[in-house]
C-alpha cells in the first residue's frame, strides 16, 4: 500500500465523518426521530419539542459539547456502573494509544524511516512511498536501531500495566463506594438456592423451612419457592394480545394507566359478544392455571431464601451448605428484572453438561466459522451469479456493477455474518444454564471477544500464508516466527481496516442505523400509530469486543507499525465521544452487573501484551537478534505472573 | 528378553522374598531390635519379651496373619484417616488389577500368543520365547483381534471409573463420620488470620480484637498474636542440650519425670560449681528472652483467633473478611503438634512469589534431573576410576570386580539418587510457605508424584529413542504415535522393573534398612546407652508415589503386555501385608490431614487412564485400524469429563 491511497482513504473516511456528524445534528433535532436518537431524554421528559423549524435545519456542533460535559458521577447516576465501566475502557485505551503514540511517532517512526533495508525513501514524492518503510521491516538485519525498539516494548509494556493495576484498583473501590452508597435491595438480603433435595413427604417449601429454620436459625426470614408457570404465562400473554387488537380496534377508548390485564377484566373495552365470550374462556382459564401452579407437582427444586440482614444472606452465601456440594447450592439472588427463568429447575448435572456442550460449540463455532462463509463467498462471482440468477445477465455485463460484486460483495458477506454473531453467542449462553441476564450477557461477552480476535485478528494474519494448519498452529517453536512473519504482513491491511471499518463502525452506532430503518418504515406505514417508547439497553457483548478489539490491534502493531497509532488514538475519540452520547440520550441500563466486565477487558489487555511480546520475540529472532530475544523472554513471564497477582489482589 | 531369562528373575526375587520373610520373622523377635520392628508396641508396652529362647529363633509366618487381622475400624484408631487411604489405595489397586487380570491372563494373552506377526511360538521349548511374543506386538496389522483389546481398554476404562467413584464417595463419608466421631478438637474452634493490616499506633493484638469484636461480635472468643521466639527457642535448646550432657555424666541419678528445663533448674542435678553457673546464666537469658518476646516489636501480623463454637469459626473461615482480598487472609488452624511455624510473618506477596519460585525450581529439578545422574554414571566408567584413584587399579583388573562395577553402580547411582528425591521435595516445600507440616506431606507427595512419573516412567520409554528432545514432545500429532513405539518397547524392562524393584523395595520398607543399620551401629559402639525410644511416623510422601507409580505401570500396560498383571498383583499383594504391618508395628500418626491424600491418588489414577488411552490410539493408529483409533477419542475426553464431576462432587 503506498502513502498516497492511506491519504486518499483517511481523506474519503474523514470527509464522510464530517458529513454524518453534521447529517446526525440535523436529523436528531426532527421530532418525528426522537424516539430514535434521544429517547432517554423523551421518556424523562426534557427534550423540548423545539417550535423553531429553522433552526432544526442548521447543524451545530453543540450535541459533541453536551456529550462531553458530563462528569462520571453524572453517568454513573444515568448508566449504572456497567456504563462507566464502558467509558473507562475507553479513556484507559486513549492514555495508551497517546503514550505509545508519542513513543511510536516521534522516536520509532523516525528510526523506521531512516533504516534502508527496503529501497530509500523518496523524499521528493513523499505519497509514493509504500507504507513499509514506516514499519520495522525497513530496518536491516542486527540493526543496532532496533534496540530502540526492544526498549520501547519494555517501556509500554510497563505503563499499561501500571495502569491496569490503578484502573482495576479505582474500578474495585467504585463497586465498594456504589454499594455503600446505594439503598439496600431486597436482592441484597435474598440468597436463591438450587439443588434442594427431596426428602420424602414434605413439600420443597416445608424441606427449605425446616433447613434453613435448623441451620440459619437466627438470621432467616422467609423463603419462597419457585414454581412452573408457563402455562399461565402463556395465557397472560394471549390476553395481553388480545388487548392490543382490542386496543387498536378502539383507539379512541380512554387511555387510563392501567395494567394490561386489570384493564382487560374491566369490561368496558369489550363491548362485542366475541370479545366478552373469549374474556371470559381466559378468565377461567387464568383461575384454572393458578390453582394449578400452587399444586406441588410444579414446585420447581428452587427456592429465594431472605434473611433479616444483608451479613445473614452473605454468610448462608459463603459457607458450603451440605456435605454433598451438588445439593443446596447457594448464587446471590439477581435483581427482580435480571432473573432468566428457565434453568431454576435445571439439576446439577444438566447444567454442567449444557455448560460443556455449549463450550464445545463455541469452540467449534470460533474456529470453523470462516469455512462457510468463505464458501459462500465463492458462489459470489460473477459465473455462479448468471448461473443462479440467469435474469442478472443483462444487468452483470455492465462493468460498473460487476467491478462492485466482485469487489463489495464478498467484504458485505463477511461483514453481515460478523454482525450476527452476537445475537448467536448471547443465544448460546441464555442456554448455557445461568439464572440471570447480566450472566448472560458477560458470557456472551466473552465469546464474542474470542471470536473476535480469532476470526478477524488470526484469519486475517494466516490467510495467504499456508498457515491454517492445526499441524503448524501447534507447533511452538515455529509459531513465534511465523507469527512475526505473517503479522507485519497485514500491517497496511489492519491500518485501513482501523481507518474504514473503525471509523465507520462508530458512526452506525450514533445513527443506529438498523433502528433508525425500522421506525422510518414504520412511519410510512403507519404514520399515526403512536407505539409504546421503547428505551433500548447497551448491548454490551456487542459493543465491547469491538473496543477491545482495537485496542489489541493497537498494543500489537504500535512497535511494527508505528504509523497505525494516530488512526487508533482518532478511533477512540470518536468512540468517547459517541458512546458518551449514546449513554446520555440512548441506552437506559436495566440491570447492574455491579462493573463485572472489567475482568474481561484486564485479561483481553494482557491477552494483547503477551500476543505483542510473542510476535516481538518472533521478530527479534528472524532480525537475528540473539541478546534481544532472550532478553524479551522474562517480559511475557512477568506479564502473566502481573495478572496473577491482579486476579489475587482484585 | 527371553521367558527363560524372565523365569529365573521371577525365581530368585522369590527365593529372596521367602528368605527375608523368615529371616524377618526372626529378627523381629530378638528383643534388641524392638525398638527397629516394633517401636509402637514397645511404646503401647503391648510386645512381651519372651524369655524362651530358643522359640526365637524359630521362624514363624504368625506376623503376616496378625496384620491381616485387623479390621479397618481398628486401624483407623490406630493410624488415623491417612493410614486408612493409604491401605485403600493399596486395596484399590488389587480390586484394579485383579479385574484387569483376569482379562488380561484369560482373554488378551491367548490372543496375543495366537497372532503370527513375529515368529510362531516354539511350543516344544516355551522358555526360549521371546516376551514379546505375548504381548500386542505379535498381533499383524488390521489384525481383527485387535478389537479384543479395544473393547478390553473400554472395559478396564469403566471399571476403574466406577471403582473410583465407589472409593471416592465412601472416603467422604469416612471423612464426615470421622469428624462426627471424634471429640471436638481446639483447632476446630480456631482459625488462623494472617497479613493484618498496620493500624496506626494500636498494636497487632488491639487490630485483632477490634476486629472481631466489631464482624463477629455474637461468636468471637479470644485470640492469641504470633510471637518471634527464635532467640528464646535458641537458649531453651541450648539448656536442654546441657541437661543431656549433664545426664550422661550422672547416670545414677534418680530420673524423676520432669520437663527438661524444670529439672534443670531443680538444683539437684548440678552439684558442680560450673554447670551453676551455666545454670544461672541461662536462667538470666530466658527471662530476658521471655520478656523480650511479649514487646509488640516481636509481634508477628498473625494471630489464632478462637470462637464460642465450631460453627462460628467455620463462618469466620469462608466469608471474605476484607475489602482488600490481601489483607486477613483466613485459614482453618492446623493441629497443635502440625505447626509449622517458619512462614506465619511471611506477607501474601512473599508467599506468593515464594510458591511460584518453588514451583519453577521443582519443575527444573524434574525435567533436568536425569543430567546430573547420567554425567556422574558416566565417571563409574574403569578407566576414570583408575584415574582418580591409582590404588584401586590392582583390584579393577579383576574380572568379577570390573563387572560388578560397571553393571551395578550405575543404576546403584540412579536408585540412590531416587532416594534422595523425596527429602529434596519435602525441604522445597517446607520453604514454599505452608504453615503446617501435613500441608508440607501433601505438597511434596504431589512433587514426588510428577517426578517419579517424568523420570522413572518418560526417561525409560524415551532413552534409546531420540526422543529425549522438546520439539519432538511438544509436537502433539506425533507424541502418540511415538509413545504406542516406545511404550511397548520397554515392556520387558519394566516387568523385569515389577520384579526387582518393586518386590524388594517393599521388602526394605518391611526390614527398615536405615534404622535397622544405624541402630545395629549405634548398639555396638554405646552398647549402655537407653536412648529414647522414637516412634517414627509414616512418610506419606515417599512412599505413595511409589505405590501409585506401579499403579500407573500395571494401567498402561495392561493391554500392551498382559504379562505384567500377574507380578503387578503380586507386589500389591506383599505391599498390602508389608504396609498394614508396619502401621500396625511402626509408625504412628503424629497429625492427621483427614484423608486429603485421595484426591492425589484420585488424579493420578486419572493420568494413568488418560496415557493409557493415549498410547492406545497411538498404537492403533499404527497398527492401521481408522476405526478402532477414532471410536478410543471420547474415552479420554469422557474420562477427563468423569474427573471433573469427581471435583465437583467431592
Amino acid at each position: 500500500m503506498l502513502v498516497s491511497a492511506l491519504l486518499m482513504s483517511v481523506g474519503i473516511n474523514s470527509c464522510l465523518c464530517v458529513l454524518l456528524f453534521t447529517l446526525y445534528s440535523v436529523l436528531r433535532k426532527q421530532p418525528h426521530n426522537y424516539e430514535v436518537f434521544l429517547p432517554r431524554r423523551l421518556a424523562a421528559g426534557t427534550s423540548k419539542r423545539r417550535r423553531n423549524k429553522v433552526a432544526r435545519y442548521i447543524p451545530s456542533v453543540r450535541w459533541i459539547w453536551k456529550s462531553w460535559r458530563p462528569s462520571e458521577k453524572d453517568l454513573m447516576d444515568s448508566s449504572g456502573l456497567d456504563g462507566v465501566v464502558f467509558m473507562r475502557m475507553i479513556t484507559f485505551s486513549l492514555k495508551v494509544f497517546l503514550f505509545a503514540g508519542i513513543i511510536g511517532t516521534f522516536v520509532l517512526l523516525p528510526v523506521n524511516c531512516f533504516g534502508d533495508q527496503l529501497i530509500q525513501i523518496n523524499y521528493a514524492d513523499w505519497s509514493a512511498n509504500s507504507l513499509d518503510l514506516f514499519s520495522v521491516a525497513n530496518l536491516k538485519t542486527r540493526s543496532p536501531w532496533l534496540w530502540v525498539h526492544f526498549g520501547a516494548i519494555y517501556l509500554v509494556t510497563a505503563f499499561v500495566c501500571c495502569l491496569l493495576y490503578l484502573e482495576f484498583r479505582y474500578i474495585g473501590l467504585k463497586r465498594i463506594e456504589h454499594f455503600n452508597s446505594s439503598r439496600a435491595q431486597p436482592q441484597q438480603f435474598t440468597i436463591l438456592v438450587r439443588n434442594i433435595p427431596s426428602s420424602d413427604g414434605s413439600s420443597v417449601s416445608e424441606t427449605v423451612d425446616r433447613f434453613f429454620t435448623e441451620n440459619h436459625f437466627s438470621t432467616y426470614l422467609s423463603h419462597v419457592v419457585i414454581h412452573r408457570t408457563s402455562k399461565l404465562r402463556s395465557i397472560v400473554d394471549n390476553a395481553k394480545k388480545l388487548y392490543k387488537k382490542v386496543k387498536h380496534k378502539k383507539p379512541d377508548a380512554p387511555r387510563v394507566r392501567k395494567t394490561p390485564i386489570v384493564r382487560f377484566f374491566s369490561r368496558k373495552d369489550t363491548p362485542e359478544d366475541h370479545y366478552e365470550k373469549v374474556l371470559h374462556e381466559l378468565e377461567q382459564n387464568i383461575r384454572l392455571g393458578q390453582a394449578e401452579v400452587s399444586t406441588p407437582g410444579k414446585e420447581v427444586r428452587a427456592a429465594f431464601v431472605s434473611f433479616k440482614t444483608r451479613y445473614g444472606a452473605a454468610m448462608a452465601l459463603h459457607m458450603p451448605q451440605s456435605i454433598n456440594p451438588t445439593y443446596w447450592l447457594t448464587e446471590p439472588a439477581p435483581e427482580p428484572h435480571d432473573v432468566h427463568w428457565p434453568f431454576f429447575s435445571a439439576s446439577f448435572m444438566q447444567k454442567w453438561l449444557a455448560k460443556i456442550v455449549i463450550v464445545f460449540a463455541c469452540l467449534l463455532l470460533t474456529v470453523l466459522f470462516l469455512v462457510p462463509v468463505v464458501l459462500v463467498q465463492g458462489l459470489t462471482n460473477l459465473s455462479a451469479l448468471e448461473y443462479f440468477f440467469p435474469f442478472l445477465t443483462l444487468i452483470l455485463s455492465m462493468k460498473i456493477v460487476s467491478q462492485i460484486i466482485t469487489g463489495y460483495l464478498p467484504s458485505l458477506i463477511l461483514q453481515t455474518s460478523l454482525k450476527i454473531v452476537p445475537p448467536i453467542m448471547e443465544f448460546l449462553s441464555s442456554i448455557q444454564g445461568h439464572i440471570c441476564h447480566s450472566d448472560i450477557q458477560k458470557s456472551a461477552c466473552n465469546k464474542v471477544i474470542w471470536f473476535t480476535i480469532w476470526n478477524v485478528f488470526f484469519a486475517t494474519v494466516f490467510s495467504g500464508s499456508a498457515f491454517y494448519k492445526l499441524s503448524v498452529i501447534f507447533d511452538p517453536k515455529e509459531i513465534l516466527v511465523k507469527l512475526a512473519v505473517a503479522v507485519p504482513a497485514q500491517a497496511s491491511f489492519f491500518i485501513a481496516y482501523v481507518v474504514t471499518t473503525g471509523w465507520t463502525d462508530t458512526l452506525t452506532e450514533l445513527f443506529r442505523v438498523v433502528p433508525f430503518m425500522v421506525s422510518y418504515v414504520k412511519r410510512s406505514l403507519e404514520p399515526t400509530d403512536d407505539n409504546e417508547l421503547v428505551i433500548p439497553p447497551m448491548r454490551y457483548h456487542r459493543d465491547t469486543p469491538r473496543v477491545l478489539f482495537f485496542g489489541l490491534l493497537g498494543i500489537t502493531y504500535f512497535f511494527l507499525a508505528p504509523l497505525i497509532l494516530p488512526f487508533i488514538l482518532l478511533y477512540f475519540v470518536l468512540a468517547y465521544v459517541i458512546y458518551r452520547n449514546q449513554f446520555i440520550n440512548v441506552y437506559e441500563p436495566k440491570y447492574d452487573t455491579g462493573g463485572m466486565f472489567w475482568p474481561m477487558i484486564h485479561y483481553t489487555m494482557i491477552f494483547s501484551l503477551v500476543l505483542m511480546h510473542g510476535i516481538a520475540i518472533g521478530l527479534f529472532a528472524l532480525k537475528k537478534m540473539e541478546l534481544a530475544t532472550y532478553l524479551l523472554v522474562p517480559l511475557p513471564v512477568f506479564t502473566l505472573l502481573f495478572n496473577e497477582f491482579c486476579r489475587k489482589r482484585f
